[in-house]
């Protein structure tokens, strides 16, 4: 088959026939994976969460991930903050003509390990290919279908007062990750990307989701980001305690030398959860005993005392800073 | 908000959330659109249809269309041919920094119309920024959801010995416009992209599934790729009458003088349909009944005395060729 991508592969014709038996089908490999126009499926539940997202992150390899493993769990990852059980997944190609099939095929083998570990099923895709200086090597679309089966789920206009807010992990592990990759700091730091698929980490919390009123992946735009459009979308304030805020050694050591605030820097593995002051406790527990939650924490509360729509931070002294809006791009193609 | 897409507009922050309320909300205005990380939808029937296709054309406005009215038909077609009824979209930009919003706007504008006619309602997005010279201008990939309401749909594989084989009107416009769009041949021809949402013909004679074993829409391979994909998949031989292949004068012409077979020519508003021989005259009648199938027309047949997986012309003295198999790209970023 050669070794790069052609615009053949693109054409519709036997070499895109080629691609998808040799490299797509070979990987995704499922009952359910369509030669059809669509994917025809059975569902149980009536209530479904659907889902789209486009990835565009370089470089396409990083440490603790690759644009494969990201763009399933990103899309996982968006149905299980809306409190559904992820199934099926579907794959849009962009490929660079030119293109290496031994980088593609690592791609595939990563989205198949990722969705196998998900338990979703990678079920239609489509291939386009664009001439060398159209598209810089591989973008990725995925889109997704998860089932409802609680009765209410969490959404971002649910905070209450006093919700204490609770984030799954250390923080802006992705964004660290990818500049660290990207740009030539001079800077010797182990830091892996968080990218991980949180499914298996909501369904261990939805037994008590009448509790959970708001769950939000941290991704582009950081935790900040997250919770200043919660703060906006739910009409709160919100109070965070600094020293309560999660950052790996590593990361904290990043920021300090290049005046970043973690706050702001991406993550692909970690939830945002607001839930009742009572149940906190049990649920950052039941997040610790999950292989991608061992450094939940409850990292601050809404705080009715606040304007609507403010986020503060509350420093080890007690002192009170509004956190900076968040605006611009800190990092174009992080995810 | 200025006048181009900056860097900043895929960021995640402020200025994202500004495009999305003043191009993506105010253009797809409904009430499923959603603010959270995924649109949350109730569904009657529990069989569905779930595709996905990226859309890379160039130029991105054509005659006859853009790519925004081509990502809603494309998915709402493939939805379309299994049998379903389109229900929802979920659109994902990857956009170029610098790329016109008047542009993105009238683009958004097209989606909206298409969607509208179409009966779709676009659920959920996303939007990424890439650095200059990273994409070309705008690529966009849809997903939907349709739900199949019959108990037989038709796929691929359903093709039977003696079906007639229909198509829903003249083939190879959109490939034709694209080539005239794009390359500079000083050839005066009127052609517009066949570009058109196909639900509403499939709706009109999907009374009759039993009898239709296959639908699929003809695109960026044209009619020529389908017939040998559908041979493949059934397994079985197709005849073609040549003269009952209908195409328009003008994209005959284009033909002749480039040496092109229109039966390899992208449509993006075109089914390829196999019923059976007794119901054939009656399905043909109902596309004609509709705006977009007025020039259907029966052109061969499922010949069991075939190879199968081949596919071969009659011509109008009655000498029988092979068609030539369909490989390589004719014509990158068609669709």
């Amino acid at each position: 088959m050669g070794k790069t991508v052609l615009l053949a592969h693109g054409g519709g014709g036997q070499q895109t026939q080629d691609l998808i038996a040799n490299v797509f089908q070979a990987h995704f490999a499922n009952p359910l994976f369509t030669a059809d126009d669509a994917a025809v499926l059975k569902i149980e539940q009536t209530k479904l969460a659907f889902s789209t997202d486009g990835f565009i992150v370089s470089p396409y390899k990083f440490p603790g991930g690759d644009i494969g493993k990201l763009s399933i769990c990103g899309t996982v990852n968006d149905l299980a903050c809306m409190g559904a059980r992820p199934l099926w997944i579907t794959c849009a190609f962009i490929l660079e003509e030119g293109f290496e099939l031994s980088d593609l095929e690592m791609i595939a083998a990563s989205m198949a390990k990722t969705a196998e570990e998900a338990q979703v099923k990678i079920v239609a895709g489509d291939t386009k290919v664009a001439n060398h200086g159209h598209v810089d090597k591989i973008f990725i679309t995925t889109s997704g279908i998860g089932q409802i089966e609680v009765e209410n789920h969490p959404a971002g206009h649910k905070a209450q007062p006093s919700d204490a807010i609770i984030v799954s992990g250390d923080i802006g592990r992705h964004g660290a990750a990818i500049l660290l990759a990207r740009e030539k700091f001079d800077i010797e730091a182990e830091i892996t990307s968080d990218c991980a698929p949180l499914c298996g980490l909501v369904e261990k919390i939805m037994p008590y989701s009448p509790h959970i009123h708001v769950i939000r992946d941290a991704t582009r735009g950081g935790v900040g980001t997250v919770l200043y459009e919660i703060a906006a979308q739910s009409k709160v304030g919100i109070r965070l305690k600094t020293q309560d805020i999660p950052v790996a050694p590593s990361v904290h050591g990043l920021c300090q030398m290049l005046g970043l605030d973690p706050l702001y820097l991406a993550c692909e593995g970690r939830l945002v959860l607001f839930v009742t002051q009572d149940m906190a406790p049990k649920v950052v527990d039941l997040l610790k005993s999950t292989t991608y939650g061992q450094n939940a924490a409850i990292i601050g509360y809404v705080d009715g005392a606040q304007k609507p729509g403010s986020v503060v931070l509350e420093t080890a002294i007690g002192a009170t800073t509004i956190l900076p809006r968040p605006t611009g791009e800190l990092l174009p193609r992080i995810c």
